[in-house]
């Protein structure tokens, strides 16, 4: 998405240690208008796919899920993280490790919202390690509902979470995929 | 409003200690279509207002603050939780006490995105002890901007928040607001 790659160069920063920021827009504060032509972009590439639900993980994605969900007409169901589990046994749960914030936790959503009939999209804004989005398709895997695709905002396609999701046979699709970037500032982008 | 009171009493679920979990449709699923109800209800309310930037507080309040931002064509800004601050000097904090959770922790906002000459809405998603609402105004005042109002979707009005809040010259818009609630699922509003 031409649009995103523009705007991830003129407002996102690098900096060390493979960390890309995009809080001006994504992260901290939202455009909402732009993210109206994120969600017009998720529209167009899942078009024509039954879905019931989007699945997305606080607190960054819920945001951008909710304005995507009013393209497809269905509720936004946020996974929640936990320090620990100790809830009854009325949700799905499973590990997501932070590489950023290196600590592992657990995610959880509740069984009451989460159906083996639902046909359920998730919403993310990053895509690298892939365990968040590994997190979200077991949830869904666990509920025996069905997995239509991945739709992210922006992933680092040079680390190996978008291989190892597409090689589980999930349809992931990434607006904007980087190759690479540099501190001084410099992003390339895969077309 | 009437329609929010409703999904409330047929959604709403009340637990021992005080708890009205309202996860079917905002805290944990949100109901997007019904959120654009809400949005169009605050812009009524605070229609004719200069309104530069939507401020709320991680996690739930970020997919009602940013369906409502779209009714005022601005960016949401979301204060991020920490259990402590270590950053730089480049944001503004405050300390928010939750009765939920029996802890306290620190919110915060970066100064790049929270100005001199912003007028800034607050949006959340309950109102109960003001704990949050106060650590949200003192970011704004901090920062020096105007704090135009506050727009929540439920306030417990049996608990001092509103007043308090009310009490320091901010205009509070509470689209439901309890007056009673028990555990047999009983729930009264102020009108």
């Amino acid at each position: 998405m031409k649009l995103l790659e523009e705007k991830i160069i003129h407002d996102g920063k690098v900096f060390e240690g493979n960390i890309l920021k995009v809080d001006s827009f994504v992260n901290h504060q939202i455009d909402v208008k732009f993210m109206n032509e994120i969600g017009k972009e998720f529209k167009r590439l899942f078009d024509g796919e039954e879905i019931t639900k989007i699945l997305t993980i606080e607190a960054s994605g819920i945001g951008i899920a909710c304005i995507v969900a009013q393209y497809f007409d269905v509720p936004v169901l946020f996974a929640k993280k936990t320090k620990s589990v100790n809830i009854a046994g009325d949700v799905y749960t499973s590990k997501v490790e932070s590489f950023t914030h290196k600590r592992t936790y657990d995610i959880i959503v509740s069984k009451e919202f989460l159906h083996e009939n639902d046909k359920v999209l998730i919403i993310d804004d990053f895509l690298a390690q892939g365990s968040a989005l590994c997190g979200l398709i077991k949830l869904i895997k666990d509920a025996k509902a069905e997995v239509v695709g991945a739709g992210i905002v922006i992933e680092k396609a040079y680390q190996e979470g978008g291989q190892l999701v597409r090689d589980m046979g999930v349809r992931v699709e990434s607006l904007a995929r980087i190759k690479s970037m540099g501190v001084d500032g410099s992003i390339e982008f895969i077309n």
